[in-house]
């Protein structure tokens, strides 16, 4: 494959079948290239209706009378629309709440739970901050060890089951990973390492951040045990929008909830004096559900449901691997490298190119109305996001990056 | 006194100094009567126009540069606003965040952690469900002992120091209290209960979802240790909006937060190896801020700012001075009752009626165009929304109710 030029990435605009989803979204001409929507995906035409309508009509007019007439519903209703379209849940075990770091803390709490005889919690030197800040919050408060997966050896490929497998015996509670590592993009085997943990009697609390909505999940099949992630990602559901939680349905009868509120109880509005889990994935409920942020989760699905994660996941594979071409020819001798992996199969939607004041040059590119991410100290992530990011943008955004690096 | 009038009611809501903020809001001729602003507020004209802008402007236009630009700032600010118009809050101790039953396990845990010796948490057994259910589960977890003060010594006048004191030693950790009682409306004593559970060496946690925006708070003053509430009822910013966290800035250097997440930490975007928590407030943050809800709470403490608590307070207790008066005389021999105190020195915003099928006469209002909140197993609660329910409002929805449980 030669390097791609700005023709070929008209002509693969010209030829996408997702082309038409861009329509759906506010997109302005300014930036010019927008490669950020694995931090925060753009608004959806759909949800700004929406939230227009939540505003105008089912707040406004209805006022309280919503709460029965369909928003107390929401969490679960819009849970399965999730589970359905991009996490390969069947109903019942997906629900929108909070966000991922509270879901996760509540989660972990209900996966050591399980398995009180077992002491220690599993999770890699790389995982996210907010991952490895809660694992160590939880255990700390359980009385468990972290055995911590050394970032030295996953910087190659990321957590593999080979890496993995020495980490995990009879004291393994649980194993906390990232689908898709948050800074090189690396792909994790989702259900080999499930398999893995299962095999060692422990269980899988799944990261989805930066895989739901880009990458084919299918966590009943996996057999996964609990899974969270954000919706302001590949979702699109906006800045600061709820997050998810999964918990297989195996799991719900005796669920260890350490944040139970009056939206957890079996019967909400009994109030009543001794608490009672509601029955199924409810219980993961704790406080008022978020109105607004659901609808626009709802809405972000709906998207995502219509265009099909395998025809998301084609282009996000296409678009992956130009940019990752592209930043390999011609940021050549720049002293800039690709840090994420070369092989589409091990690589989730984004692409990390890393070198010398990847700060500075980010803010360049800004001025240039190139939207990258920077993440400390030298990366620079490529977002590709397959419903509104065009070839056309990727082979802009690396010739300005380059432009910057080695000079036109 | 005589009972007022219809003509009584006009003239009352003619000679209103807050009238005019009735304007400042989404308001239909459907219902006829809303006393439920104390379970969802009405929408602000200017929440609706800042989420347009939010949505067309900060997300459409400048993506993920706003939280640079000022989103990641809003936790703080808005919470200082809040603190300072609504809280008597020095700003530095007030962040939004999260849902009422989240904060409250944090500031709980917070709270339980500055005096490891003591192993006691003091709750009334008439407490919002979250309250206990939160208390339970934090004492669970920490092996603490909860201590309950019994529903049937405070229906009498709610918490009382009488009642509080003989709870109270030194053993006692926190005790945590609502300042109106989300059922009969009793207005605690914040200061004079807040300087007991100090004599006796505890702190206090004080619950303000019933009271912020109603009623004057002086957290400062009173010497209040830790507080949450929401926002989404007094405040005006929507269903499911956020709730806050107050935390005497005495308390911040030592913080026990339990759900530490990415931004709570000291550097976020440093994404560091080692959890450094953020000096300050920021400490009580978990997970990425909600930001379409923080600028609703926003727009909502705006319009407090602007009336002025003082004015608020002081319609507050015309409306329920009336309420409760009408109550009494046009609800006379129909076994219905008052529940809430007559005094309005200890009364919040809402009074609350009990009777026998409240849950059917409620849904018998609510076709005539009266919404009022049905609250298990016998009451309805009238609540009144100072910046919006007429005097007029309150005439209507005390006859309705007298025509359906008296016959007209």
């Amino acid at each position: 494959m030669s390097t791609p030029t700005r023709d070929d990435a008209a002509a693969l605009d010209a030829a996408d079948p997702l082309a038409a989803f861009r329509e759906r979204f506010v997109i302005h001409d300014d930036p010019v290239a927008y490669l950020d929507g694995n931090s925060l995906g753009r608004p959806p035409r759909a949800t700004v209706e929406r939230i227009h309508h939540l505003l105008d009509v089912e707040w406004a007019t209805q006022l309280i009378r919503s709460w029965e007439a369909g928003w107390m519903d929401l969490p679960e209703q819009v849970g399965d629309r999730l589970g359905a379209a991009v996490l390969g849940a069947a109903p019942g075990q997906t629900v929108i709440a909070d966000s991922t770091t509270v879901n996760l803390f509540k989660v972990l709490h209900a996966a050591a739970g399980l398995s009180p005889g077992r002491r220690e919690l599993v999770i890699d030197e790389a995982n996210f901050p907010t991952d490895r800040y809660i694992v160590e919050a939880v255990a700390s408060s359980l009385g468990l060890v972290v055995r911590w997966i050394p970032a030295t050896e996953t910087a190659e490929a990321g957590v593999t089951a080979e890496i993995l497998a020495p980490r995990l015996g009879p004291g393994t509670a649980a194993v906390v990973l990232s689908q898709v590592d948050y800074r090189t993009g690396y792909l994790a085997d989702l259900p080999g390492l499930t398999a893995l943990i299962h095999a060692a009697g422990a269980v899988s609390v799944w990261d989805l951040c930066h895989s739901a909505g880009a990458v084919p999940i299918d966590l009943d099949r996996a057999g996964v045990d609990f899974a969270v992630g954000c919706s302001y990602k590949y979702l699109n559901a906006g800045p600061g929008a709820p997050a998810f939680i999964y918990v297989a349905e195996r799991h719900l009868g005796a669920l260890a909830q350490p944040i139970p509120g009056w939206c957890s109880a079996a019967d909400i509005f009994a109030m009543a004096p001794v608490y009672e889990r509601a029955a199924g994935i409810r219980a993961m409920l704790s406080g008022t559900p978020n109105v607004i942020g659901i609808v626009a989760v709802d809405e972000g699905v709906n998207l995502v449901a219509e265009a099909g994660i395998d025809a998301i996941r084609a282009k996000s594979v296409a678009l992956t691997t130009m940019a990752d071409r592209l930043a390999r020819d011609v940021l050549g001798l720049s002293g800039w490298t690709v840090a994420s992996p070369g092989e589409p199969t091990v690589r989730g939607g984004h692409v990390t190119v890393r070198g010398p004041g990847a700060a500075s040059v980010t803010a360049r590119l800004a001025e240039r109305g190139v939207i990258v991410d920077f993440r400390h100290p030298d990366m620079i992530r490529l977002g590709l996001s397959p419903l509104t990011t065009t070839y056309g943008e990727v082979w802009t955004a690396v010739h300005a990056l380059a432009d910057v690096v080695v000079g036109p």
